[in-house]
């Protein structure tokens, strides 16, 4: 196996050096709300997503740097997400990261504008990318529109919906698990699949992906979970043990801390076996499987 | 010149078969977000800015049916604009098209959440675009990306943040351009220049079709202005006044009623002037200029 934490350091400078190169700047009149953008999407994110689109694309043979736009793309959709879901009327917190959130800093109404424009700004990057030469331009709106459902009420903003409906209630494991697989699973799922198809994949290599992108997901998210209860504030940047307080339905809360770890390591195991198929290339995204279960915050 | 009227009740017909066509069905566990988003987007609209992407495409001798997607998609942005514009934390609006603003019948976190999933919808909707035999595939990417910088931080959500800034301030007429040509000006643009490309137009078409969007969409906002003072709130489904109780920068606040209203005939004027070289097919773009300025709501 590959060194993890060298590769994981490598592609998060080249990510963030092409979001720096891709992103505006704060000038003009407007130009508060691309500082507003610009503080939480550079607020220290681990850029998880664009990694995974990245090496989505090496696992298939594809060129990783090719597909930086639509990387960088899904680091500014994530981003939106957060500064929407910190604000007062969603899940009123302080602090992310380690610091002031969005709306902390800038006022609620600036926050709001904030994830707006970087919602929108994420289609533009997108449509940067570059069709390499003999493959079919139609790949570019197919990933727009994965992306697009993902995001939207299929995806992450149905998962936050019914997220917010069912705190404080008595929710059965099935509502869990449509909560996870939408709210931050069906992003990274997308993540890595959009780069096994811009890297040029063939369908069953693209549906091996979008497997592993799924149960890798899942086990994202209990992983979360298991931090808000075991994980160091210190290291997390943010107060844990914040879903026992707001009455949030997780795995631990649903099956207990044992049982929840024993699934997160069957999801990860079914993970990797949708990666039999391929070779080296795709070493990358076996690493991030472990590391996503083995992480600290 | 046509009889605009029935063209505009036939395309509004179009347009609202296509939204109902397009559009989810409130089903499933996040079907409450789902029936927010619709509450807003069959509100009544005009359907303005669809409208203006099908006559676009007319106006370059393009098929105006297959433009739906796209045009269905603007109309998917506004409404998502003006549920965030209603919210508390920016207008604070209780009343919109004569009913309950969103956030008054779903509260304020669903009404975040059904723009978002509206503004993420409308990404997923263009990618329904079928590109004609023989045309360019890379014009839905590059109508994507207009559409994009055209709702974000340089153009609506660029306006909006500026609006807000500047409300209680005394401000210069410049700064209240900078706002209308972005938070109103920009998206009207679009709409009818995505229709001009996606029609097949050529350069100089696309070109003078864009100058006649920028005109319209000036005298748009110009006619809002002078609506706030002039119009009749049973008729418009809000209530007039609400610029000066807000002492909102307007064209009649800082130049007179009178001079807006000579400045609106003029921008007109360079909107049609800009059509010279179209034949009939155009006529749907002249008659809607003339709509602009003597609508009522």
């Amino acid at each position: 196996m590959m060194e993890l934490k060298s590769y994981l350091k490598d592609r998060k400078k080249i990510i963030d050096e092409a979001l720096e190169a891709f992103f505006p700047k704060p000038e003009g009149l407007a130009g508060d709300v691309v500082a507003a953008m610009r503080y939480s999407l550079f607020a220290g994110g681990k850029r998880l997503r664009p990694i995974l689109c990245l090496a989505g694309a090496a696992a298939v043979g594809g060129e990783e740097r090719g597909v930086l736009p639509v990387a960088c793309a899904l680091e500014l959709i994530h981003t939106y997400s957060l500064i929407h879901d910190d604000l007062p009327v969603m899940d009123d917190d302080d602090l992310r990261r380690g610091k002031p959130t969005n709306h902390k800093v800038y006022g609620e109404a600036m926050a709001l504008l904030a994830g707006d424009g970087l919602l929108t700004e994420a289609f533009r990057m997108m449509t940067l990318f570059e069709v390499p030469p003999h493959q079919d331009p139609g790949m570019i709106p197919k990933v727009i529109g994965l992306i697009a459902q993902a995001a939207g009420h299929e995806g992450m903003v149905g998962g936050q919906v019914v997220d917010i409906q069912s705190e404080g209630k008595e929710v059965d494991l099935e509502t869990v698990q449509f909560i996870h697989a939408r709210k931050t699973g069906a992003l990274i799922r997308v993540s890595v699949t959009s780069g096994a198809i811009l890297g040029g994949g063939h369908a069953e290599q693209v549906a091996a992906v979008r497997t592993y992108g799924r149960e890798i997901g899942l086990a994202f998210q209990i992983a979360d979970d298991i931090l808000d209860i075991e994980g160091d504030t210190a290291v997390l940047g943010k107060a844990v043990g914040g879903d026992a307080r707001k009455q949030k339905i997780t795995y631990p809360s649903v099956l207990g801390l044992q049982r929840s770890k024993q699934i997160q390591a069957e999801v990860i195991g079914r993970a990797v076996s949708a990666l039999d198929r391929f070779d080296h290339g795709a070493d990358p995204l076996r690493s991030i499987a472990k590391y996503i279960i083995e992480r600290k915050k």
